[in-house]
């Protein structure tokens, strides 16, 4: 498919835009200069036609179908009863003439009006095409049709939460406020690289080194510096942490599993399919999606002949974020325990069973954390570490208002962080050849390439390799 | 949820009509009396009030949220930008004021919105339940309703045009013809139960005793014949049928079941999380759902340790529709394939290889299927000779055009065929005591009674008893 069409013709395109599946509706949405000329083909009434923008039609998708297997005769025969909303350019999604028409739900009415949409003209999506056209014709720019994405595959509240922002415009305005200073700043310096040597006063002469407006370019850097930490956090809202509990037999690690699922239940999803011998869900704690692992299944780790299931066990060891391990406070801790948490990092200590064996006084290990997976006691304090331990920290101390809700402006994708990356070095490049008073003619490119790194942001500058690219990671019907 | 609410309250209710996915959008339907007064509360812009119906307005839905976990003070926030369509009552699928809310794709967003109009007041839909206020409403009659979860649930493109049909009318038209008719029979019969004995002449004495207009009444018999008998091939198309390929070892079961997969890929279904240990898909032979059961995995059939295998394989034998049963072309048949299918039902004899070993002339077995699994050669002969094994005959002949597709009205549910024959047990009893001169008195109940069923049929005669457990069966949000 990809193959066959590109994303700069101008064709009428049709994608289903939601899920088919035993559904009440199937919704497909349909966008191209003539659309409304083509559906009025295949639809009555054909007052469509003349339907105002904004609007929508009740009626019939129709089609021609051959009258019998011998005949050549064709007849007219509905397809599916639907409502059809009418958008009329420039006040639509994709800015173009376009179409939601809602049919049927079930496989075979969407099917059915998918393929009568093909032989009226219309044809397949590509991977994001209708959130490319929106950003070519002008409707949102790159940072708003990255949270778009971002906002179909947010995986708790925590995570849509952050991707609305985003597609509010917060991060497009905090990059253009950054920028204009920046243009700003520009602006200073070739003001001083415009004059010929004649006409620059013995004043001016002495400022001619040094760039104008440094404390602009300062700022600037600072809020660029801000927006770049930001991505540590979201990130972790998007793709969210691997957390294993492990721990010896009896420890109570299913118990603690069955309580952190039970506490969200939600938006439990259980893992489908999965042939793997441990069980996983996937949670929410504190808004941060969490792949739970439960070991349960591995407890053979320390059986020499289960050697399939200590090599797996390991690999998902290493390939953690975090391990929850859990002692089990009747026994104490034993030597196995140990063994296996000294020098072992990203580990939160868990004292199970702490309603009936409390942890004891003046306790060796520090940082334990008491729990009851039975009462629930201790279970708030568990979250908090965890979310203490999987996120990152600026300076050693956790901003909690930054993750709690960002105030500010934050980054969704990596594309947006290499560039925010790339302007931060220009711009850092630029300051010190300033403090080193190099020529102005030398630093001037440096922000210009900053400026350049900024407007890809938002797509301001931008090239077709790269918005294919980006585009093409879109799901179909967006 | 079913306790707690009831089909006969007027709150406003809101449903998912799209399967929540990995997909660009997620439509929620919501209806009632007050619902754009109730949407209004939490959608900016707030003008949404004064839109005409059958428009759609872009904005925000909005909610109350806590300023931080500790304050109690709470700042209005954006959840997610939508379309709303806004339907004014009567023009709406309900009748009643509706919504159309088009949001954005995944988990999150729907769910967020979903917690926004709970909130806001709608109370999550029953099951049918927009259906059932568009039925009570007098949008639409039972058989139209009921054609839409036909239509939702239909697993062939020929399931749908069935119930693409019965969704436009055909079924209502032809029971409202067929029941004015016996109305029109019952109203003669009543002229004359209504004179008194003085007023009757002696002409209208005589024929007093005897049935006007029987001829009608035989038409509308036949009429209801007709329906009854065409259930038996709409049952196949909307349940479609089980059918397995079987035969000795090599026979070529696997390569038969993948050509009937790969001459309809588009509608292969593979059963998701199956542990059986055959292999299956749901294919559509010439528009007939068929569940194709390949039992290569069922080979140890004949090897007394696998028991389990032995008695799965003979209970889907017991079930099955219909057995393709493959002979070995190369090999011949072999007196295990003749033990098998000796005095065996449903069973079409395949002959494979028929490429490179034909059926030898003079071939003592009759109806044999010479088939090419590599080549495909035969694969259209089959076919037509499965669609004659499945499909019931009336009187050994398959009237062709109609399975192809009917032509006149049918029937697509267990409820309307009940009430079919029950119309038809009561026409025949008024008629057979015409027959025998039996006073009209005693023959008009019965043909009021044909008449009541057929009311009940359109839901021209209902009771909320009925209405509930019929909608209920209906998936949420339709």
């Amino acid at each position: 498919m990809c193959a066959q069409y590109n994303y700069n013709d101008e064709s009428c395109i049709a994608a289903f835009a939601t899920v088919m599946g035993n559904s009440a509706l199937t919704l497909i949405r349909c966008s191209g200069k003539d659309s409304i000329t083509l559906i009025s083909s295949i639809f009555e009434p054909e007052k469509i036609k003349d339907a105002p923008g904004n609007t929508v039609i009740h009626g019939w998708i129709v089609g021609d179908e051959l009258k019998s297997n011998t005949a050549a005769e064709k007849k007219r025969v509905k397809i599916d009863e639907v409502l059809v909303s009418v958008f009329r350019s420039p006040k639509s999604y994709t800015g173009e003439e376009s179409l939601d028409i809602c049919c049927h739900g079930g496989a075979a009415a969407g099917k059915a009006v998918m393929a009568a949409l093909n032989a009226a003209g219309f044809r397949g999506a590509l991977p994001g095409e209708f959130t490319f056209r929106a950003f070519m014709n002008g409707k949102i720019d790159l940072t708003r049709s990255e949270s778009v994405m971002e906002l179909v595959s947010a995986k708790t509240d925590a995570s849509r939460r952050r991707a609305v922002m985003r597609l509010c415009g917060s991060l497009e305005k905090e990059i253009n406020e950054i920028k204009e200073s920046l243009v700003r700043v520009l602006a200073s310096a070739e003001i001083y690289l415009d004059y010929s040597e004649d006409e620059i006063s013995a004043d001016q002469d002495e400022a001619a080194g040094k760039l104008p407006d440094k404390d602009t370019a300062l700022a600037a850097l600072a809020r660029l510096k801000k927006l770049n930490a930001s991505w540590q956090i979201e990130r972790i809202y998007q793709e969210g942490v691997l957390a294993v509990i492990a721990g010896r037999p009896n420890a109570g690690k299913s118990s603690l599993f069955n309580m952190l699922l039970k506490e969200d239940r939600s938006i439990v999803t259980d893992v489908p399919g999965t042939t793997r011998d441990w069980i996983e869900a996937n949670v929410s704690v504190k808004g941060i999606p969490v792949r739970l692992v439960d070991t349960a299944g591995l407890r053979e780790t320390f059986d020499p002949v289960e050697k399939i299931g200590v090599e797996r066990s390991c690999k998902l060891l290493e390939e953690t974020d975090i391990i929850l391990y859990l002692i089990d406070g009747e026994r104490g801790l034993t030597d196995e325990d140990s063994k296996f948490i000294t020098n072992r990092e990203r580990c939160l200590l868990v004292w199970n069973k702490a309603d009936i064996a409390p942890v004891p006084r003046l306790y060796p290990l520090a940082d334990i954390l008491p729990v009851s997976a039975k009462t629930g006691a201790g279970l708030d304090e568990l979250y908090e570490a965890f979310v203490r331990a999987v996120l990152p920290r600026n300076g050693g101390k956790l901003d909690r208002q930054f993750f709690d809700e960002p105030s500010s402006a934050s980054l969704g994708t990596v594309r947006q962080k290499n560039l925010v990356e790339n302007a931060c070095a220009f711009l850092e490049e630029a300051l010190d050849m300033a403090d080193k008073n190099e020529p102005l003619d030398l630093i001037a490119p440096l922000l210009r390439e900053a400026v350049n790194s900024l407007g890809e942001i938002t797509g301001e500058v931008s090239t077709a390799d790269i918005l294919e690219e980006m585009f093409s990671r879109f799901c179909v019907g967006k």
